[in-house]
């Protein structure tokens, strides 16, 4: 197999191929970065808002998204719209998108770290009380992407931390409303939507306005301008990841249909042209057949445009050695989707140090973990599982330190700190700590 | 108590006044932003490094810190320095600092999150997979603020967490070498040194260059350069807070020894001219008795100039109507250090919501916390306690998804899922989910 493209577009590589290394870190490049002009326009935004207030939010959303709101009321759904929404919804789908809610939320129970302490010989205390955060922003990305299955991904782990007010914005171009996005936000217990967007919505959460409340944490995905934002008011309130496109790793033993896997590059693939998939086998005959799967199953998806532009560009069908050099490809994708369509997945985990979500066996499609299986599909994208984790309820606690010094171990520790304190010219440091030393 | 300023310069506030939120607020208010000229210096330096490696760096360290290096190996150290810098300790420093470092390894092996699986009905599992980054990159900043404590503080969670490998920057203006801050690092288990600062050390960590490893996450306070790289390169690898001036707000009972309480105030406000260091009481004797307290040590300090500059531009006493006020105030303010100086400290835990470490009881100094305790001291600051925790083991590792259906459970998740696909248009992931459906 060569480093050429298939009738299908998608690229054919070997790790024997001389310019491998290369190669896959051309495919795998992926910079969001957002250039001067969008700076400007977001730190003009952020500022508008900041000092402005409801006005700015309102003047931003009439001219981006062709609006005509006069006042924040008519950018703001209450609680009842959005039941309407969920009791509007044909039976089929109001039952589809309970149950994926119960089971994310089931899921995520398991996720809450418990407060801890303990107590040492001398009697004192030390531990770590969990809490969760007041208020949390998420962001909902409008028009041909509003997932409501987002929007549970979201919500639920927030409403699982006992975060207090959940506040949804959700930006709807030429007035356009989703549905089933309202009905999710009823589900996922929201507290309040907005229905604005872009730089200004991150805004208006941020800093809070006449009509917004403040929130301490903001998380969702969006554009290069929602992105920005984040980026620029990271510290006044805590974020989430900065998103890239999504992508998916599957490693194939050569038993597993070469059209279910095709149909699962496809999954992936249909979700805009820079998304990523990527398949591995060490079965260079099972390679050519679900590129062949590829080839005749492509003209019959709906979005067969999207698959062939993003398969074109960013995807490949990598050929290896073995199973430990599809590990060591694993690791340095950092996949924020991996599909292990193997014999015994259970196997590979011990060795497999970085992954978003790992979909284990032929059976596990990631589309089931994209909806309802439980986990979230808020995954870190781009190698950054590198270092970080699937959205979830850790995201919306924190922790606070506790130290109950007790009398004599108040005076143990008061020794070591005294000395340290003045190794680093610390004398008001040593002299607090001395004065509850034991005479 | 009114609005105005005791002799010592440190404001007096009531919640009774008039103004007190706008007072409060003003005291409060904290803006690390950096200016466009900072950001257009810092976009510089780290362009220069991602594409000029090592020579950027050096060119940098030699220009800021006052050097004259010609190779990256001038500004390295070997672990065989670092231990010479333990081993050449005076005996009572480096006592102290392996009895801190042991405690607070102790503390931080609490904090590992566990591994966890379930298994449902029809045989599907789901669980999540806990495992360390790989490699960490510590900034310890250099000069007046060279804090070996902060050396163990920052290394020692990563090292509990199972990071494979630790590389340290710390910049040496003048080429001024701290020793207790090398033995520290050979103490945590730090792998390399660079003796780099600034953004420069910043862009080495996050991009790597022909010597700098490249790392996973960068954690470490520093001056607005280095935040302001931080903020640059945070998704390229994962960053800690951004860090402001560090504060302490003290609620007293009224029955702990004034000249103590005074002496906490000070070891908070001898840090630096921006350290903010807050008495709160519903006792106005009890206040005032502090106040002196203040008056009569201040002069003795040997950073009394800081103390005296931050206490008058920063510090305040606040004399509140009751417990239940205090508590208001504490959630309200968020503060990194909390020393909850009463008679039953633990009855106050529920309600306190945020706070990044909290001091229980009249023995419980901050400074104790600071070095040897166990808790970390890297802490969230500028009320950012509301959405984020201390820096922890958790800060070193992350979690993997997992899901593993059977064929029973992939079934009847694919028609959730498959409904819920057709409803956003993503048909590739119906027939994904479709093709694992029962015949």
């Amino acid at each position: 197999m060569n480093a050429t493209a298939s009738a299908a577009g998608i690229a054919r590589l070997s790790t024997r191929d001389d310019a491998f290394d290369q190669r896959l870190d051309a495919l795998l490049d992926w910079e969001g970065v957002s250039d001067q002009a969008v700076q400007t326009r977001v730190a003009e935004i952020l500022e508008g808002v900041k000092t402005r207030g409801d006005a700015a939010v309102i003047e931003a959303t009439n001219r981006f998204d062709r609006l005509s709101a006069k006042t924040m009321q008519e950018l703001t759904l209450t609680p009842e719209r959005l039941e309407q929404a969920y009791n509007g919804l044909p039976d089929e789908q109001r039952e589809a998108l309970t149950a994926a809610a119960g089971r994310i939320r089931r899921y995520h129970e398991h996720q809450k770290p418990e407060s801890w302490q303990y107590t040492e010989a001398d009697g004192t205390v030390l531990g770590q009380q969990v809490t969760p955060i007041d208020r949390a922003g998420i962001y909902v990305p409008g028009g041909k992407a509003a997932y409501p299955s987002s929007v549970l991904m979201n919500a639920l782990p927030a409403h699982v931390a006992g975060v207090r007010e959940i506040v949804m914005v959700v930006p709807t171009p030429d007035g356009v409303l989703n549905e089933l996005v309202l009905a999710a936000a009823h589900l996922a217990g929201v507290d309040y939507v907005f229905t604005v967007g872009g730089a200004q919505a991150i805004a208006a959460l941020a800093y809070g306005t006449e009509t917004v409340p403040r929130v301490d944490k903001i998380v969702g995905p969006g554009n290069i301008y929602v992105a920005t934002a984040k980026r620029a008011v990271f510290g006044q309130v805590g974020i989430d990841m900065i998103a890239g496109p999504s992508e998916i790793l599957i490693v194939a033993d050569g038993h597993t249909d070469p059209d279910w896997l095709a149909m699962d590059l496809f999954s992936q693939a249909e979700h805009d042209e820079d998304a990523q998939a990527i398949l591995v086998s060490w079965d260079a005959e099972h390679l050519a057949a679900v590129e062949a799967s590829i080839e005749r199953l492509l003209p019959t998806l709906e979005r067969a445009d999207i698959v062939r532009a993003s398969l074109g560009a960013r995807g490949a069908l990598i050929h290896c050695d073995s199973e430990q050099e599809a590990v060591t490809l694993i690791n340095r994708i950092a996949p924020e989707h991996l599909e292990l369509s193997v014999a015994e997945p259970e196997r590979w985990l011990g060795n497999i140090r970085h992954a978003g979500a790992i979909f284990m066996g032929r059976y596990t499609a990631e589309a089931l973990g994209d909806y309802c299986a439980g986990p979230n599909h808020v995954l870190p994208t781009s190698g950054t599982a590198r270092f970080s984790s699937p959205l979830g309820v850790y995201d919306f606690q924190k922790r606070s330190s506790l130290i109950h010094c007790s009398a004599e171990g108040a005076s143990s520790l008061g020794k070591i700190a005294s000395v340290l304190a003045r190794g680093e010219s610390l004398t008001a440091h040593a002299r607090s700590a001395e004065y509850r030393l034991k005479k």
